[in-house]
């Protein structure tokens, strides 16, 4: 039996390989031999980490999302102490988007499991929906700082839904990450107020 | 060999059936077994129709991008005379969403090719990104109208990047109908002013 650190290690090394799976072939190329093999695991010892197929997907659709908190905290911590409510926004935003090879792979695993969802495959929406949610909690509150309260949630919401299609239109190069900067930079100009302002 | 009127039938009931199979199990269950089953129709017809496997997803691919054509047309054709950009926006807008089982099957089709393009498995980009940037000229044109020279490019750009994330977001149940459609009022709300205004 495997020490308690050689746990966390092993399961982080199934879940970037199923990421990378997805990645290369989508949501229907996960089985337990492609995941095994990616890993340079046994299929055994993947089975043993994840009961089910669908148990490890869960478990890699919370890593994307836990990777994604874990930037956004370490984003906020950077931003200088007078940090308004745009520089707090535009850095959660940007981490958002596929922007390196990294958050590419993030954003085509969340595709992914947006599709499942819909099509009802083992993932139901209330699995995939808590941290978008979220999100937009987050950004309303930071919106409401910024002096906006009655208009906060559906700005928060719009905002969110734009970064969405961005990311998503980013992927097949519809954007490039200079336009979708750009664009994320002009919606903030819409609800906030150009910089300065 | 059948007369002309029923090359077009067949043809669009092989894109009918093709886009039954994406909704119901993605692009990877697509092969001409389980098309030809959908369509009630022998593997060897679907084959006289489409030679290869890729010819049938770009010709299902080109079926719903006419299909969102010709409502659009439709809408265009409908508005009053005196219709403002807003109202044309608005109605072109609303045939993107997934407001019914029709459009909701035209959206997930179109969430699994943009899925592909960013695989590389036989779609390319090219051939899925001529609708969106279409559609980015006819509301960029739009807002033009509506007295926004300079900003109307960016400003089309983020509306159908929005319209693009409701869509998606719209699927696994994450906006209503109502709220996405009141997202989408919101926006043109920031960009053209409040009605009335």
């Amino acid at each position: 039996m495997p020490r308690l650190v050689d746990h966390e290690v092993r399961r982080r090394e199934i879940t970037d390989a199923t990421r990378r799976v997805i990645v290369a072939g989508g949501l229907d190329a996960v089985t337990f031999q492609t995941v095994a093999a990616e890993a340079e695991l046994s299929v055994r010892l993947v089975q043993y980490y994840f009961g089910t197929k669908r148990e490890f997907l869960l478990a890699t659709h919370r890593s994307v999302i836990q990777d994604a908190g874990a930037r956004f905290a370490q984003r906020m911590s950077g931003l200088p102490p007078g940090a308004g409510p745009r520089e707090f926004i535009r850095a959660v935003l940007t981490e958002l988007l596929p922007l390196d090879d990294r958050r590419r792979g993030e954003a085509i695993v969340l595709g992914a499991f947006n599709t499942a969802a819909i099509a009802g495959r083992g993932i139901s929406a209330e699995e995939t929906l808590a941290a978008p949610r979220a999100l937009v909690t987050i950004v309303a509150e930071q919106l409401r700082r910024g002096g906006s309260p009655d208009s906060a949630e559906p700005n928060a919401e719009l905002i969110l839904a734009a970064v969405g299609g961005l990311a998503q239109g980013m992927l097949p190069g519809h954007y490039t990450a200079q336009s979708a900067v750009a664009l994320v930079d002009h919606l903030l100009d819409l609800i906030l107020g150009a910089p300065g302002n």
